[in-house]
Order: C-alpha cells, then structure tokens, then sequence
C-alpha cells in the first residue's frame, strides 16, 4: 500500500504543524512556501520535504495560507492540477468561500476546514506534531462538497489527532466571532490601554492582566485579515460585548446592582465554558511551597507517586526573588490527605485548598 | 520580646491568609467576622483565635472587609480602642478615605493599605500563607497618617512578605481600574457574551477564551461593591478600551489597517507587562510528551535534573482522551539541547520550541 500523498502550501505554524503529524502518521509529505527558507526550515524540522512540481498530482493540498490568500491560492493549484483534493486552514470561511465562488474556484474539490489551535507567536519554528491533538477542526462542507474531499481531510484532521466538527460556515464564523476574534480584539484593547501607565505603575498588575493580555502578542497583519474576513459578525459580538459593558459605563456612575449583574452573568458564562476536561471533574487542589533548585519538583511528584496518588493537573508559580517556588497539584478529590501527607513526610509544606 | 499583636477583621480570603502569614511570622493573632463560622475555619486553619475584646489594645488591626464596610468598621475599631493602629485592604482607595474622613474617624492611626492578590474565589477556605509573598502591598499614606501607624502597616506587609509600593490615593485608583477593575468587567462581559452561544458551538472555543474568561468566576456583590468605590477611574478606562475597540466597530465594517494597529498596540502594551522575573529572562521551552501515568512525569523531571538542566518553568496540557500529556518545560537558553537530550535517553519525545 502505497503512503497517501499530501502537498502542504504555507509552511508557517499552522501549515508545518500539519505536515509534522503527516510525517509522523507515515505520509509522502511535501511543502511549499513564498518563503524558501521556511520551506526549508520546515524540511529541517522533519516536516516533508520541499514541493517538487513534477512529482505529479498529489491526494490532498491543504492550504495553510491567511484568509485573504486563500481563493488565489486554491485557484492556482486547482488550475495547475497539483492535487486531486484540497482543504484550507482558515479561521474565517463565509468570506472565503465568496471569493473562491467569485474568482471560478472548483468548490467541488474542496473542503472550507479550519483547525482550531494555535499558539501566540506564528512561524514554523513554533510548530508542534501535537499542535491539533484533541482540538476542533472544523469542516464546512458546501453542497457542491464532494465525498472524496471530504474523506481527505477528514483524513488529514485525523491523522493531526484532531476531533472533526462539522457545521456550516456562517454558524462557523457567528461561533469565531465571539470565542476567538472577540477575545483577541479585547486582549489587544486591554493591553494597549495599560501602555497610559507609567512603568512604576505596571508593578501593581496581577495575574489577572497577565492572563488577559496574553493573545495581545499576536500578530498585526494576521489578525487584520481576520477581523476582515469576518467582520460583520465580529461586529455583532463586539456589539454585544458594549451593551453589556454599557450598563456600567461611559458615565463613569457604576451603579452596584448593574456591575453585581454582569458578573453574575460572567458566572454563568463561564461556567458554561469547556474546560480541561480533567479539570471538569471537580478536582482538589494542594499547594505545596518547593525549595527553588534542580530535582526538588521532581522529588515531591515522586513522593506523591509513590504515595499512590496521580497528579492530574499542576501549576507552578516562581516567587522572582525566593529561592522557592508555589507549586499546585490537583488530585481526585478524596486523595488530598494522602498528598498531603507524602508532602508532610518529605519536609514540603503543603496547603490544601479546603 | 512579647510577640506583636494583631486583630484581623473579616476571615475571609484576604483576612484569613493575613492572619496565617502573621501567624506563622510568630505574631499574636486574633480574628473577628460578624459569620462565626468564618471565625471558627479561620482558628481551625491556623490563622490564630477567635477575638477576646477583653484582651485588650492590640498593636495593628486590619479591617479585611468589602471597601463599603471599611469606614464604619475603622470608626467603630476606634471608638472601642480595639487598636493603636490600624490598616484596611480594600481595593479602592480615595472614595474609602473620604469615607473615613466624613465619617469622623482618626485618620492619623490609619493607614489606607491594599494588599494586591486573591484568588478567583474567595473564603478563608481558600486561604493560604503564602498568598502575597512578593506580591505588591500598596501602602497609600494622607498627610495625616502617624509614623507609627506606617511602621505597623509595613510590618504587617513584611511579615507576609509582600513588597511594599506607597503611592496616593487617587493614583492607586487610576492604576487599579486599569490592572484589575477593567479586566474585570471585561472577563465578565465576554463569558456574558459566550451566553449567546448554543452549548455544542462552544466545542469550538481554545484556551484563549479560557484565559480570557478566568476572572469571570468572581463574586458579583465584591466586584459591584469595588467598581462603585471606583466609578470614575473605572468609567474613565471602560472610555479609553471603547475608544480602541471603536475604530474596529461597531460598524461591522473592520478596516484592516485598524486592527492591525489595534494589534500592534496590543504588541506594545503586552511587551511592558512585568511577566514572572523568570519568564522575562527569555526562557527557552520545550514540549514533551509524556505517558499520563502516576510517577511519569516526575521520572522526566528526575531524568533533566540528572543531566543538570534546572526546570525554570513548567506547563501541563492534558489531552483529555487519550492516556497522555503534553509537558511544556522552560529552561535557560541554551540547556534545550542538554534537556532533548535527557528526554530522548529516557525515551519521551521532546519538542523544542526552536
């Protein structure tokens, strides 16, 4: 049996990570890019190797390339018959299926995907086999969709390990507006509002602003096409997004009841929200404080294990200027006093979170 | 040397985790809570006895209650010679004072104090020792505020290793509705908005929203009671977030060169943010995977302590179906390869994120 064949074009996280789990699922994998070098790049990490335009027409092209290249680029390798079917990687599908329709696209061939993963800073030095393993990846699939497009990359989004989502692409987009678009657009806000503090001033920020301007590392040109791509239904979410906000603001009188009501309406939001699964399980939580030095994480997850008890989650927290460090475990709720006391025995503080 | 003395009024988060800190620091502690149940899990904890007002004059006593309750709880403190100081920690700072003033306390024995941490949520349940070690502790003294009543305060500070930042009033609000009160309502706005959604669409959400939704599990009666104490600041940043997110809305029509600045404002403003003092040395990460199984990951951790490579950071994905997880490991740049090396020896496939 031979290895199905697969032409990856955009060799940029996205696109590399895909190629990295292809390789490692035993695919005939090659890359193409505007770029050579990251062609190369991703050659070098072990994802495929550089496109060679007369080893024939291939199974499946994925077009890892930003929204706004997608139509052209779907247009050309149809036209130069590198592939029999295609998909595309984009995170806006109503749009890009417009342009692929407008500019005489063959939609039969292709499946609109959209593998939903990523990390704040793109690039193929960044990609990751696992990148897609257990994600969503969406598929949205037209009427002129054919049977074997959709095998492909139903294919590929297995081999990625991912789990296929289908729906159409305007309930796609509505859905991206709000739990990715928004929140990136609300990151980039938050972030550019603090750069009105002065540096000093930065000293009182906490996790929490951590936590919610880590998409604000994004990148511009990207999520520029984006936002264009989908912006209709960005607009309605950010819409959304100021009448909840507007019953606290702009006049400056935030009225109790008003604020009490939006973040009970937070609290319901959030609870909604998929999280970790493991973490859905109510697990207990254990701080334990760690002498900061090399091995000593490692001896109390040993002690733990050797207790009995599995770790199923773990964050650690550095004290910059302690030679400690805060390190939370979650286990089954029922085992905390079994970590607790293996922490106990080994001389580690341990607090459990009652 | 009689051990200093303290009052802690309010067993909750803040209070108990206070009074755990002072307790272990060797000071005398005694808490209060008009819930004497709170009282009694706060004594059980560790976090010194319930209030014996026969006891006398303590050295400092912190009011650890909601910012609406701060005034009256000084004033009565006062008025009972409960303290011969005294300090507070609520999260909004100039209207407390005012407050305070109109109410006819003492403003010389106090010290308006706002010890920056918590957790999402609150209760002396939750409490823990360690909760603001090299955290900030911001100290907002008047014209007024006696030496003795900042060298209490600072103690306080001190002993539960916090760092001390003095700043005024209103400046402490202006930062405030920034760091903590706008993400905030923005946490909450957004987890509001994913409402909207139907609950198998939400398959589709990634960490991003997760992180962006965090602080969205927060109490409504505490948060309504902060932005009131804080309208204008807060009211004046919603302003400037609505100013940002206005040149991408609420037309529907995004412009993309406005994102991409929006974007790279973001860029900027993320730069400037303090991360973990470890994290802002350039770290370098690698992923591993490893079996989820007890013992393992503490058998990787042992294997890169073997090789030398000290373990800056550290970062766990579980899959949430598959018996395996994804181990981020953060190292000084450099010791990636050594780390590789140690993984790969051991038989875990290490990624680096080159």
């Amino acid at each position: 049996m031979t290895a199905p064949r697969a032409l990856i074009v955009g060799a940029g996280l996205i696109g590399t990570s895909i190629a990295l789990a292809l390789c490692q699922d035993g695919w005939d994998v090659q890359v193409s890019d505007h770029d050579p070098a990251a062609v190369a790049l991703a050659a070098d990490l072990g994802a495929g190797h550089p496109w060679d335009e007369s080893s024939g027409t291939v199974d499946h092209v994925v077009l890892a390339v930003p929204p706004s290249a997608v139509a052209a680029s779907l247009l050309e390798a149809q036209r130069r018959e590198v592939g029999r079917t295609f998909s595309d990687t984009s995170s806006v599908k109503a749009k890009v299926l417009a342009e692929a329709e407008a500019s005489g696209c063959d939609l039969t061939t292709w499946m609109p995907a959209h593998p939903v993963a990523g990390r704040e800073r793109g690039g193929a030095a960044r990609a990751q086999a696992d990148l897609f393993r257990d994600r969503p990846w969406a598929l949205c699939p037209t009427e002129a969709t054919s049977s074997e497009a959709r095998r492909w990359s139903e294919r590929v989004a297995l081999a990625c390990g991912a789990q296929v989502v289908e729906l159409d692409a305007l309930r796609h987009d509505r859905v991206m507006a709000t739990v990715s678009h928004l929140p990136q657009l609300l990151a980039s806000a938050l972030a550019a509002v603090t750069t009105r503090l002065e540096e000093r001033d930065l000293a009182l920020a906490g996790t929490g602003l951590r936590d919610m301007t880590r998409l604000a590392a994004a990148e511009p040109a990207l999520w520029a096409d984006i936002v264009a791509g989908n912006a209709a239904e960005v607009g309605a979410a950010l819409e959304l997004l100021h009448a909840e906000l507007g019953r606290v603001a702009p006049t400056g009188t935030a009225e109790g009841t008003e604020v009490a009501g939006l973040v009970a309406r937070g609290n319901a939001g959030r609870a909604r929200l998929p999280d970790k699964a493991r973490a859905a399980r109510d697990l207990s939580w254990v701080s334990v404080v760690v002498p900061d030095r090399p091995g000593e994480l490692a001896r109390l997850l040993l002690a733990v294990g050797d207790a009995g008890v599995n770790v199923e989650d773990l964050r650690l927290e550095h004290s910059p200027q302690h030679a400690w460090g805060l390190v939370e475990l979650a286990v089954e709720p029922g085992s905390e006093e079994a970590l607790c006391a293996a922490a106990d025995r080994g001389g580690w503080r341990a607090h459990p979170a009652v």
